[in-house]
């Protein structure tokens, strides 16, 4: 098999992209909580909350107190995601509560029309008016392209116009680009071929992250394709929590227990405890009071060393 | 990427590895119908059910009157698992039923002795009796290797050992041999290291079989890696069906819908027609009255075409 980095960094999404995608909202001391233990898991991203209208994520209207009350070591790198120019507004008040945001639109028409309203061309508009002053403010800017696999609206989506989405993204401030497989449509062939030419064409001016869904089983394969294609950053939800809001009964990110467990078992080497974090995804469970899609979590890590 | 096998053979284990792990026993009347569709599904091979004591396994106590029921297209390879010369015996009452018997042990000597109460000695000299008679009496055989890739009580598994069993079993007539990840241990990097080694020592002179189950939700990924690795017949079971008696707890196969959904994406073919194996799936669903691990069920197929 290709050699496969050493090491890689995960962004754990659960608390934006998972707690959003709850259908009942969360209690914030509870968010408060489970951010603090994923803090201190050995996580060295965690994406916090989004700023949005309140009316249409009620999930996530916490924002702001979130950000205030919860206690994040040092190290750690906090992002908020933002739609648009008043979301950036938003968090900009409580601007020394975070390091980073993160921005996104889809690569294809249909989804970016029904997830946002918008074309793609005026999201990427937009963005290039927010990421700049995003940059400015001394944030680190990531950009996710949804949809970059495949949509479930329009089908096939041309690696062509999604690597270009991302050097406009790279050239309006993004440092990091993330490749959303939204709807859990790519398979490891297509994702090794992706990241293999997405790092020829960009890896020397942006980072490159994978951010895989569960949806049919196939999310660990193709993280183990992007990882052979030599990526390096990855998202991931705990619990496999997470979706999309459009189409309904888009289902989780990969599990990061799981993605954690298989990577440490190749000896690819993450900065989590995964004890740590079972534990924080243990508390997830109860707080939302039904089974979670994470194996590890039924399974328990891998003990090497009984008998 | 690797170039990947264009075709691969699967053989479902559902009727017998699944059924004989569910707390209820199936009626035979749903076994029927369910094993009747799954023979219409495309899947070359099917492992019917196993020839054991009643009284230790009574999820298969029906196995000679679901031998005598099912109506199997000519073409699809029916097979039964025995556990010793007894089960050979019984199985051969009912030679003309099916085509090919499957026998096992373990790598690991305490997964063995708990499992089959024997030294994995014990079990080889069975075996060794059992697989020339089988062989004999016109069956096509196949051996499994259950903790080939780590063991739940010792850890460790050495390929060394593994490969030697392997060469024991193809030289006493198997000419399939099955290297079964029984509690989830294995990983990528693992998988395709062993694959390839095997391949070179006997994939002369034996077909080599990948049997993984998805216990840390790493099995596609394990899959992957031994397609990568050349290996071109896999076992699976509907719905995610499927553990082993030993450990409690251990969970189920990889997902047969889950497994087809990224090989056919991947353009490498199976023969398999997804939606009716989808059909057959929502089916066993509904028998068993629970939601089952498979995600492509859960999910439906990709559709590309949409739009």
């Amino acid at each position: 098999m290709t050699a496969l980095p050493a090491a890689v960094r995960i962004r754990e999404v659960g608390p934006r992209d998972g707690f959003q995608n709850e259908p009942e909202t969360i209690a914030t001391d509870d968010k408060v909580r489970l951010v603090d233990a994923l803090a201190r898991t050995g996580l060295g991203r965690l994406e916090l909350t989004s700023f949005v209208r309140a009316d249409l994520v009620p999930q996530l209207a916490d924002a702001r107190e979130l950000l205030e009350r919860i206690d994040i070591p040092g190290g750690v790198e906090r992002s908020v995601l933002i739609a648009n120019a008043r979301g950036l507004d938003a968090a900009l008040e409580v601007r020394e509560r975070f390091d980073g945001v993160g921005v996104f639109l889809s690569a294809s028409e249909s989804h970016n029309a029904k997830n946002v309203n918008r074309t793609v061309a005026t999201s990427l508009d937009e963005l290039r008016r927010v990421l700049p002053r995003a940059a400015a403010a001394g944030l680190r800017c990531t950009a996710i392209i949804a949809t970059s696999f495949g949509c479930p609206y329009e089908g096939e989506v041309p690696e062509d116009r999604v690597l270009e989405l991302a050097r406009c993204l790279a050239g309006a401030g993004a440092t990091e680009v993330g490749f959303g497989d939204t709807t859990g449509m790519a398979n490891p062939v297509q994702v090794g071929r992706f990241f293999t030419r997405a790092a020829q064409e960009l890896g020397g001016e942006v980072e490159l992250t994978a951010h895989f869904h569960n949806t049919r089983g196939q999310g660990l394969a193709n993280a183990l394709a992007a990882l052979q294609a030599g990526c390096e950053s990855f998202e991931s939800s705990f619990g496999e929590l997470g979706g999309c809001p459009v189409p309904a009964g888009a289902t989780g990110n990969i599990a990061t227990e799981d993605l954690v467990c298989m990577l440490h078992e190749m000896d690819v080497e993450t900065g989590v405890e995964l004890a740590r974090l079972l534990d924080a995804t243990r508390d997830l469970a109860r707080v939302l009071g039904r089974p979670l899609g994470s194996r590890t979590l039924a399974a328990g890590p891998i003990d090497w060393h009984r008998g």
